[in-house]
């Protein structure tokens, strides 16, 4: 089965936004056994929706639009979709009145504009929007002799995405093929995206019934495994015995499994093992620690830590002495080691990770250029440090670095 | 003018990649005077793709591609375009030898697959692209006895923008009719979308020459003025006037009249009053000072902090009291005013900035729930504090805070 996404509306149409929802959707017909197979972008332009709906119309089976289904003048889905169909529409009286009694509620009077909201398309069944004043409609039916379903949703997110959840993904599961989908999410930290799919393309290939999708990131690399078989044991099976090949293959460089976030992993593994962790961070400036707390729950394990940007504060917070400063330089193995040890034993930290480097664009020189970064990790049994040349823009190279830093916190763990 | 702009490839139809070149373009575009009315993500079939082609070259001025130009199997693009222009393709002799010299200065073997890179669409000229293998294409010509321009460009950004740049742009003006295009962005902290809508709007609404978008984040509304005249000057007067009304009318709410960020803004002030600014963040976790310092050069007034995520860092980093944090608690407004000036005092910095608060999703209570944020700024003349219940989950209510937090610091500096 094939869909399309038409995504209406001219603000999409600007350098400033973007279509997501159809992220969502797609994610959803994926796992009914539906493929998107285009998705197209279009303006409040009445001509131009309608050509757009003819041509989806001939060549998919599922046509979803969202938005356009608004009180303005530039809401013009109804309209497009019911000249594209060929139907009329009518204006339906009953939810002109639920209309009128939501306004009502909220201190409003209905306004004509708002009229056309109740418009609803021949042979439509109208979805209510229990989040917005727009409802959704869903038609069923043939087109040039074709079996089509064509449905319109709202396009503010969380409008649509609850009508398409509580409203269409029954539906559409009563009217399609019964689909047995599994999936899985491999991930893969500090390692380089082509030398992973090296590693991993061998074993990948053998699997021509499972779709895998390769996502790279600084420092990250997530395999996504999707199988779709004939019971849903078979589907699972596949994508388990190919996630199990990579595992085998990547061994303890591969984090997590089962989709995990990095930072949710070492948050796992410290609480598995009774530790706490605290971080010194200079030119990541507080990303680590804003990594780390991004997850709900990482005070039971996070203690906190000092952004030591400037090197009075390296002393002050850290303890790093001034004389070594002087003598390394703030971006040296020994200052990144000092960091490290000196923000463990004034926070009683099981763990401290210090971070020193020249994240750029500017303070580069031919001994330590930019991308040069120290990352250490002490513990009870002393520290590890590690010195890299990362490559891109400022931004990348603070990331790496800290992907960096909480890779080697899940390796002391493991 | 118009153009469409079509995306070529399979893995833009999975629930985990999005098109993001055509923002890039459509700004690129705008600013010659071309709009773009429709955006279309096809896969990698021919057939889709012929037809995507021949709809978007009856409709459009301009026809750019995007992708699928590369040596696999699924690279059908020059095919497509081919076929749905109706003419011929032809190797290129002198494109597969340099195609050759590039593989050999790598120590590869030009291999059969990649032949299919110097195949060139009749009418066609070559864009050479000096950052990846697949070079371009610039088709000007008769479609169905209309003028349109198709450009094919490559998928990397990297390779597209260059391209774009360096061998388009000059191309389309020297094309079109002369465009005079003005732009202002302006940007407002800490007021809500309809509230600044609300009086903002009145003013834009009088100037239907000059397109108005708004783009609302947490805490930040961003306006993007945009105009075309017959003259520069008209151009630039027109978004100036407006411009100027705006900043009118939102007073000092309004932070940025030329685009830059609040971090940047807050550099900005933080050297001309020859500041220095620490912070000691709870909540956060570390978002400030990772916001501050996501700006090049933000040493020179930035010196650091601490992350006080446990109730002892906030007494051994930034002196306050356990005693008060027992008594009041650690999310109250005075640990949030001692956390400023315990940070402002141990660092010697001119600003202390302290941050408390419920993240959520849990730790709430009936009297702090989830949302609820204290942020405070020491100065030598004393402290002030805020108190809010930011709505939203975890990442918005640590975004909304942080944004509090930067907007103070800018307003005690102004």
């Amino acid at each position: 089965m094939n869909a399309e996404i038409i995504a209406i509306g001219s603000e999409l149409l600007t350098p400033f936004r973007q279509d997501t929802n159809s992220l969502f959707l797609t994610e959803r017909l994926n796992q009914l056994g539906v493929e998107v197979v285009i998705k197209t972008i279009v303006g409040d332009s009445r001509e131009r929706l309608t050509s757009v709906a003819q041509h989806a119309l001939l060549r998919s089976d599922i046509v979803i639009f969202m938005g356009g289904l608004g009180p303005t003048e530039d809401d013009l889905t109804r309209e497009a979709v019911a000249d594209a169909l060929g139907v009329g529409i009518r204006r339906d009286e009953d939810l002109l009145k639920k209309l009128a009694e939501r306004f009502a509620a909220r201190g409003y009077k209905l306004t004509p504009n708002n009229y056309q909201q109740a418009d609803v398309i021949e042979g439509a069944v109208v979805l209510p929007n229990p989040n917005g004043s727009a409802p959704g409609q869903w038609i069923k039916g043939k087109y040039e002799g074709r079996e089509r379903i064509v449905i319109l949703l709202p396009g503010p997110p969380f409008e649509l995405k609850a009508m398409f959840d509580e409203q269409c993904r029954d539906r559409l599961r009563a009217t399609l093929p019964p689909a047995f989908i599994a999936t899985r999410v491999l991930k893969v930290a500090m390692m380089g995206e082509s030398l992973v799919d090296s590693r991993v393309a061998p074993i990948y290939k053998q699997y021509k019934d499972v779709q895998t999708t390769i996502l790279a990131g600084a420092g990250d690399v997530q395999f996504n495994l999707f199988s779709q078989a004939d019971t849903m044991e078979a589907a699972q099976d596949r994508v388990d015995e190919l996630a199990g090949k990579i595992e085998d293959e990547l061994g303890d460089a591969l984090y997590s499994s089962k989709g995990e976030s990095l930072e949710q992993i070492v948050g796992y593994y410290l609480q598995m093992r009774n530790a706490t962790l605290a971080v010194a961070e200079s030119c990541t400036g507080g990303l680590l620690a804003e990594r780390i707390t991004s997850i709900s729950g990482s005070s039971r394990y996070f203690v906190g830590g000092a952004i030591v940007y400037s090197n009075e504060l390296k002393t002050e917070f850290a303890g790093v002495p001034a004389g070594m400063i002087s003598k390394y330089g703030a971006v040296s193995r020994e200052v990144g080691t000092a960091l490290a040890e000196g923000i463990r034993s004034r926070t009683g930290a099981t763990l401290g990770v210090g971070i020193t480097g020249v994240a750029g664009p500017t303070g580069g020189t031919p001994e330590k250029p930019v991308g040069r970064v120290y990352v250490a990790l002490a513990s009870a049994e002393g520290t590890e440090i590690e010195e890299r040349n990362f490559p891109g823009d400022r931004k990348r190279v603070r990331w790496f670095s800290t992907q960096l830093a909480l890779d080697m916190v899940r390796r002391k763990l493991m």
